[in-house]
């Protein structure tokens, strides 16, 4: 079966996002400094040749642990599920050819039909909530593994129904001070986690954690 | 010049301390489970030698790397610096040799003795607030470092006042979904660190940032 994953940078003060950093704003990077500080915590990536790569940046860029990591975890994904937010800051900025490649399962609650791109990612619009949305995402994602690509509140909503396999951090050097936290809205009975691995990197400390 | 550092464990959703660890309930670590929650935190630490020997729990224990960490950082405090809420809880439940050795400069807003414990330990009350209590740490600590030991607001203070050269977490895979955070109240200029040094253990992952 599929494992679910998600796979986030926070920031040391545990935020996925800066103040600032909404659709509102997309277009104004200055607005609150989010543009700056959201470079901050992704700054482990920019260099990557894989990232490079994927989003057709061009040649060059690091070939070590960390780029292994990320080619494996986006190789690995067979299904995404997202939030409506942050599939509309998405429908603005991202190429015709999306960044996925895969199905992806935007929660919301008005319907539309399918969207599909070119470059094998199609959208499709789910209103019966969070568990039809991972049933679907099994059904796609065959062997491969489904990630919970975010925003902070779909993430809390999966966390919260305890179905989580695998949650990887990588933990940027930085301090943001407000913003949009991880970690928040946590249900009783908490879902529990070991320490699974840690890649040492000076750009970012990248934990991945595993359901117990 | 001293080091002035803050070594503390936090959950993976950021509290230093779960709801429900208060002086009030000292005694019923029962209560909102803090206990357990407080236990799960720290579980990296009661196994490790040099602390079963510190606090006198008997032979036996741990001698790796964490252990070397645990002793290194013990033995290069000169100086603590603490609240007063920290302070009524140790008073409540350390053992007549607190368990310091050292000065310890509690912040607070009424004057009082400086109260000398067997063991090395002297607690001095410092009413003219957080700068005076660091120039006096200096003053006593030699070529030693200076630990802010706690709590949150004390550490949030001395990250406002840009003093604090070196961060060591002790990042636990425990949700505890509420409690005393340690990062908030953060001020414009926010500090910047960099990471040192990150030791992989089963039971937490321990990074060093060092201010840049």
């Amino acid at each position: 079966m599929s494992t679910v994953f998600v796979n986030i940078g926070l920031s040391l003060d545990g935020y996925m996002a800066p103040a600032g950093m909404s659709l509102e704003h997309w277009h104004t990077p200055e607005y609150k400094d989010w543009g700056a500080q959201w470079g901050a915590l992704m700054a482990w990536v920019f260099d990557q040749q894989y990232f490079r790569e994927h989003l057709k940046l061009g040649p060059g860029g690091d070939t070590g642990p960390v780029n292994d990591l990320l080619r494996s975890t986006t190789e690995r994904i067979g299904a995404n599920i997202m939030g409506k937010r942050m599939f509309e800051q998405g429908e603005a900025s991202w190429p015709a050819e999306a960044p996925f490649h895969t199905p992806v399962y935007v929660l919301t609650h008005e319907k539309r039909e399918p969207w599909e791109r070119p470059g094998g990612t199609t959208f499709s619009f789910i209103t019966e909530g969070p568990e039809r949305a991972l049933e679907l995402a099994r059904e796609s994602a065959g062997r491969r593994d489904i990630r919970i690509a975010g925003g902070a509140d779909v993430i809390q909503q999966y966390l919260n129904l305890g179905v989580v396999d695998e949650l990887e951090v990588a933990l940027a050097p930085v301090l943001f001070g407000s913003g949009r936290r991880l970690f928040e809205n946590l249900r009783e009975p908490r879902p529990q986690f070991r320490i699974d691995r840690v890649l040492d990197d000076p750009a970012a400390t990248h934990v991945r954690y595993v359901r117990q």
